[in-house]
């Protein structure tokens, strides 16, 4: 616990160009890249995506496991099926933008002693659920005490 | 990045008269009034479904795609499918609080130069998954410096 | 709304024995005992599942709904299906992690007058979606004003 004397809000943003989608990339060095520069050392950091295609998760970074998270994703929010989306842009990502709000645009994970606490297997991941290749867009907010 | 002389908290609650599930309302414009009346310029702004049967989550807010939303929605957890929660309550939505477990109750949005960091196509939307009309209640809350 | 003279960031971590996934476990009552101790009046907490095969949200803690939601997330990624995560590990629960990522690690709830914001019903909770019965570590950090 600490006072305000200290206190901080410290943000950095993220790209990374992603493939199309469902494609999934670990963005957790990016991110303890922010947590260091912020100096911050009791808190916690915000990962969000930007745009309504994209999704933020966390999962062991290994690739058969990523594999079936994309098959299952897919499997919510099929590609090959027909969307309503379809009516007004005709341009068949309607599954992309149900499957990004269903896994959700943000998540919060704590920091203590100046790192973040996550699990030994336990990955921060961006989902770019677009039919085309792009640069997606992460915000990156820290809040707490030096 | 700032310090701590010009740190804020600032909070206002909304409500929103919802149809009944799965009702799927926009309610960016509301949240955008919290954003400048707390005269914050930099950091992040959470929010989060009040009542077990609501969640939140961002989409592009066209009528195609919130169609297709409720649709897959109502697969992952089907309304005429039978609930052990009928045991407790009888009262017919179980799915209602599966489907919003599963979605998730709060979301957090970064605060940059005064305005949300959202995509074009990104709306913040509430989504009423009970059998019933109901006035939902979401809280807001900013956190940053000014 | 309130000034930085009493910002402050407080936390405590949790750890909780867990049977083997999906266990869901109630922890509203600790999260209430962060919020307590750390004497803020106004803010947000958030709650973060330490690992890559647990999981936080909200729902009515009732054990129908309870049995109800460990049911569909067993339909969305089966225990029983081939997955690509055996070939790195033979460990049996790529479900666990593909369950965990689709709920997504971490929620936000809001703090008003000493209180978290919750429906009535709305209890916040861990689910540890692992093969195997485990203490699960969920960390809490609260951050606002006195």
């Amino acid at each position: 616990m600490a006072g305000t004397d200290n206190f901080f809000v410290y943000f950095q943003d993220i790209e990374i160009v992603m493939d199309k989608g469902p494609d999934i990339k670990d963005i957790t060095l990016s991110v303890e890249e922010v947590v260091n520069k912020s100096g911050i050392k009791d808190g916690v950091i915000h990962i969000t995506s930007v745009g309504s295609t994209g999704s933020v998760t966390t999962i062991e970074y290994e690739p058969g496991v990523i594999k079936d998270l994309k098959d299952i994703i897919n499997e919510i929010a099929p590609p090959d099926r027909y969307y309503e989306h379809e009516k007004a842009w005709h341009d068949g990502n309607g599954h992309s933008h149900v499957q990004a709000a269903i896994i959700g645009p943000s998540i919060s994970v704590s920091i203590r002693n100046y790192e973040m606490v996550l699990g030994t297997w336990q990955q921060i991941v961006i989902i770019n659920h677009d039919i085309k290749q792009r640069t997606r867009k992460i915000t990156v907010t820290v809040v707490g005490n030096t």
